[in-house]
């Protein structure tokens, strides 16, 4: 494996000195980029973009062509093991991400099979091997998953959901069943994420989009504990690099104590925690990876400059910080305001780490 | 002024003993009731519906009239006093409400009039004077506004916003000018609620939907300082009785402190935030309401009950909890399923008051 010529993010994700503080922004590859809509537009459609290795490398190093960001993230969905689990993931205008073939009774969800990454999810492991040799070391490749919370919740109420009403349901009524469905989809993040790994991701975040959405009693047991056991079951190490791994509850700023004890080596936080409070909670145990307001972006570049510098000042010196958006990048954005926080927190980070 | 029959709620907010523990719902008159839905197809639009003082008082008896409710709540919209600023608010099919006038500039900010209450708005008024009337002291019955930042965020950007883009940039770029307009409207909402308290409101409550979108930092002074103000010019006794004062937050659990030194009398809490831990945070300064997950309505009578007692032992012994839902009651919800709580609430209660 070629060595990497910028492993900033990997060595802040492990709380390692850097000169600069690392940046990238989720959904970084994505439709703010006119060469992404353009991608996305020959593909025909977003599953066929997410299932073509060669458009998915292609569209995951668009930003790199513009920015210099510091770290390359898979292009791909969320909702592909679902997919891969025979679900019919299909996108309807207007209405985000449905499934033809939600799962919600006992019997559908004891014969859920577990895909097998190197086979129903080859275009993703293929995707991720073509990506590294594009990338040949530049910066590192952030492999991911959806939590099995997140996941579910798309599975169960067969795409996006305001209130969660029938996974909730379930929760209430049948806990031990959608026990059942988190064991079986954690199984399956673990073997996706390892799969990820071995084929060339450098380090790996899970996303748990929905998890906020819970009681803090619920949150604990069925988001937390599935994630915490595939973090005990990933590899960590792989060509004698340490693979860190990153957790994100979006809107789980009052858990970071519990989400702490998971053992992953960063924890994401959006824009409601403050990182010095948050780094106060957390203390040496991991990295902090955040949390300027996606909605910044759409002011002007010199104010986006001062946002930077007050989520930076917030964090304060020394090495374990990520920068980040709290969230996705919205779609409106222009690409030079991106561009403008990417160079500002290598401008400004440079006293914090001196 | 008629003696209050039932006074439960108004001690629980002043943290004074109670047999059970005092229970209403947010949206209690709402869309899930086949009588409110009947009346407000009578009425022939939503806005007809809030300015007739008659039919207002109407749907807001309804639930009374079902259930052993502890409280009614005054029916109308969040954005009364924007429409009466004379921004124009409309309902559109599937995309909630609008402003047809939003406003975003110097000039238009400088020039947005404060209501009379007791003129733009004595629908308002006069409704709650109805609904007093028709009460007859059965129960309390709370009066309410939106939050300066919450009605501002639908003010700037014309109706419901997922990033609110245009008020974060001026958020960022022109942070004096949406003092400006944050001022404008704390003034308006502090002569509402007291008009609405000389009409009879026995407790008010600030409903702070989008305060939570914020950082920490600007939830303190674009949300927290605004409704602080408010808080301090209203009326807190009226013919002899303590008028308390209610702080609701969405997505606010983070800064319990901050909001308890407001000077409220309690603190609305969504379903994120231990009771327990709240407590605890919040010491004796404060009472607290909530926060069943709305979404536990979904489930079967048996299990909501099982989740209501959850909520009770999580805030334990002793006064100082008025029982809610986290959020708005769903308009999916069967009736007797709110029913099932609110019985539930009642029964499982005592022991905690003995």
């Amino acid at each position: 494996m070629t060595e990497l010529k910028n492993d900033r993010l990997i060595r802040a994700l492990l709380r390692q000195p850097v000169d600069v503080t690392p940046v990238w922004m989720m959904r970084q590859a994505g439709r703010y980029l006119p060469e992404y809509r353009a991608t996305r537009k020959q593909a025909g459609s977003f599953m066929q973009l997410c299932t073509s290795p060669e458009l998915a490398c292609e569209v995951t190093l668009q930003p790199l062509a513009r920015f210099p960001l510091d770290a390359a993230i898979l292009f791909s969905d969320i909702l592909t093991i679902p997919d891969a689990m025979g679900l019919g993931l299909y996108f309807s205008e207007g209405e985000g991400p449905r499934f033809k073939h939600p799962v919600r009774t006992e019997e559908q969800i004891a014969t859920l099979g577990v895909p097998d990454p190197e086979q129903e999810l080859r275009y993703v492991m293929d995707a991720v091997r073509l990506i590294r040799k594009e990338l040949d070391g530049r910066v590192p490749l952030i492999g991911f998953s959806g939590s099995p919370w997140t996941l579910a919740t798309y599975m169960v109420e067969g795409g996006s959901s305001k209130d969660f009403r029938t996974i909730k349901a379930m929760l209430y009524e049948r806990p031990e069943l959608l026990d059942q469905l988190l064991d079986t989809v954690a199984d399956a993040v673990t073997l996706y994420l390892n799969a990820q790994i071995r084929a060339g991701a450098q380090t790996v975040m899970i996303f748990d989009t929905w998890g906020g959405a819970l009681t803090p009693s619920d949150y604990c047991h069925f988001s937390l504990k599935p994630m915490e056991r595939i973090i005990n079951s990933l590899q960590r190490e792989h060509e004698g690099q340490r693979i860190p791994v990153i957790l994100f509850t979006k809107n789980g700023g009052q858990w970071l104590e519990a989400m702490t004890d998971t053992g992953a080596d960063a924890l994401g936080l959006d824009w409601t925690t403050d990182l010095s409070d948050a780094r106060r909670r957390v203390g040496d145990q991991v990295a902090l990876q955040g949390n300027l307001d996606p909605s910044v972006l759409y002011a002007s570049p010199a104010h986006i400059r001062e946002q930077v510098a007050k989520v930076l000042a917030s964090f304060g010196a020394g090495s374990g910080h990520v920068f980040n958006l709290g969230h996705g990048i919205h779609p409106g954005i222009k690409p030079e305001h991106a561009g403008a926080m990417i160079e500002a927190v290598h401008e400004l980070s440079r006293p914090y780490h001196a």
